[in-house]
């Protein structure tokens, strides 16, 4: 057990948007609200999931929709505590711990700020060790746990229970839910019990997230030291330095969905690079042809500086370093490259590991 | 107090969908579902509002959606007690009666499965007087009551419980649910005290419909004494008799919405009447001039037998008269026109009552 503090936060909110590969939210709006409740609240205690005793409750918090109008549609900062309190109610008994559904910039600070308002202890883990776009995609689901019950709310004060046939129905029923809330919501959901979480859930995250983004604050303006930082910690690989030449967007299926163009400068000059996404970036193609590929994390780096840049912030003329890592080996099993692979997004691609794809491009 | 039986409900089937106005639902699917459920459990005790004690709790039961899927999307027969018993279960307490949230043909019978499945009462009133398209065009609404908490059901076993910010939030919320769910669901909505449906309930709307049913079947193949019978008891017009020339319907919206046109036959032969409808009709143009409008009601029935034929059902070549019948004067205030009259579905019309508007035409 150790303590969350402001700095810790300012780490995590950086580092955890590299694991969010993409999506996972923009840090800033995730970060201001965490680091708010920690000087209400004070610092939130960060426990392994082996603290948590197998009978007792843990609730994940999380917000579901496009993150991009997290921006402008900002929370009232209600919904992750009327969320997580209505599933206690619901349930009819109280959570001992709160956890991650993923690592992003805004879902991982989500939790903190759930952590420090409830004066609950955050578990050092999460459902993905990355971020996906999907409720499914989560190890939580893949073990067998119930997405259902779970609650959705609203800024407007909108709050739903849903009870969903399957956690795919869930996904379908709380995503149109939240497109029309506005295109995003706050949930508390996968409610499980302290045995279940040992069981599944990816340890460390948050430890893993600060440690990142401590590498990127401390290097500062030496982008070489700061990518180096990064693919030395997570064992990836730089795939392509580029400046971005188009960037297509389309929100109307309630994911930020689209492509990202690289025209190549440095190393690469005369090459290029596409990047596809929703929410989250799913394949990466260097001249045409695949170099990356989901469920293994594709991120965007600022040459500059080597801080994360989620989707909605790709802009024509910034200039990048895309990498690649490889994820958890729970998605390379075959329930997992079932749920998250490619062909799960209608690629006709089979996966190949990152290490296979870019093993020679480090 | 008195019991409904077989027999009763083959009558309120066919005269609640008269009342309908075109929606409510076909009354096949309901009239089979309330049958099967007398037959199983005995008669339905059909009681007066003012049989309610004050303090006691009351829970509409309905259908949602588009009606025309119901014949195809069969109901599993759980849905409406599930989404009845689960309201009850979020408000900690057992119902003392149902009552029915609209006069239809579908939305008429739902009530009394429900009431039957469960051995209640069933409050011989509803909330219209008639069938409107969305959740907040109901006398509960309009007297002050919260349609939240609802519960939304579906054949597959999803469940939603529903705590909205409005009864518009509300009506936004289930409907994309409902639609999400593949167009129809069973609700359990508006839950009230017997003081409040004593207030609001729109009285003997049952009784009624039974009486209007009565009048249809025992005509039999004469239709004029069929459609005097309905005018009679409705003190309602005749405002055009035709041949259904074309039919126009669109259901992405989670409505079924469109345009049926009529080509005159005997006395109106060389007229033309243009009849627009939102699941309910709302506005009828003889010879383009509007000569009935919601909040009236406005049915359709077959020039045979005078049987009700709901929008669904609505098909080329079908010989028809259409009747205009004056609405409850609860929808003729200011507070009912502003909800229901023609401006709010986008018409640039001023309500003028049918009594006006078609009172030569009888």
């Amino acid at each position: 057990m150790r303590y969350l503090d402001e700095d810790a936060i300012e780490k995590i909110a950086v580092g955890a948007a590299v694991l969010g590969s993409g999506g996972g939210g923009d840090p800033y709006v995730g970060k201001l609200m965490a680091k708010q409740a920690i000087r209400k609240h004070g610092p939130v205690r960060l426990i392994d999931a082996d603290e948590v005793p197998d009978g007792e409750l843990v609730i994940p918090s999380a917000m579901m929709g496009a993150p991009a109008v997290m921006l402008e549609k900002l929370p009232n900062g209600k919904e992750p505590e009327t969320s997580f309190r209505a599933l206690e109610k619901f349930l009819g008994r109280n959570a001992y711990a709160v956890i991650s559904i993923e690592a992003g910039g805004l879902n991982s600070c989500i939790p903190i700020y759930t952590a420090a308002s409830l004066g609950l202890p955050l578990i050092d883990g999460d459902g993905m060790g990355r971020a996906f776009p999907e409720l499914p995609m989560v190890s939580f689901s893949l073990g067998g746990v119930s997405s259902s019950p779970m609650v959705i709310c609203d800024e407007k004060g909108n709050k739903i229970i849903l009870e969903a046939a399957s956690n795919q129905w869930s996904e379908v029923l709380s995503r149109t839910a939240t497109i029309a809330m506005g295109l995003n919501s706050m949930l508390g959901i996968y409610s499980m019990d302290g045995a279940t979480v040992k069981r599944l859930a990816i340890r460390g995250t948050m430890t893993l997230a600060e440690r990142i983004g401590e590498k990127i604050l401390e290097a500062g303006k030496s982008r070489v030291s700061a990518v180096d930082g990064i693919l030395e910690i997570t064992k990836g690989f730089s795939l392509f330095e580029g400046k971005i030449s188009d960037v297509r967007r389309d929100l109307t299926s309630g994911f930020m969905r689209g492509t990202v163009v690289f025209e190549g400068i440095d190393g690469c000059k005369g090459e290029s690079y596409e990047l596809d996404f929703q929410n989250e970036n799913l394949v990466g193609r260097r001249n045409g042809k695949a170099n990356a590929m989901t469920p293994d994390l594709i991120t965007v780096l600022d040459q500059e500086r080597g801080l994360p840049i989620t989707t909605e912030h790709l802009k024509y003329g910034r200039r990048c370093i895309v990498v690649g890592m490889p994820c958890h080996p729970i998605w390379r099993t075959e329930a997992g490259i079932k749920q998250v692979g490619p062909r799960y997004f209608k690629y006709d691609l089979d996966y190949v590991p990152i290490e296979k794809l870019a093993g020679g491009a480090r």
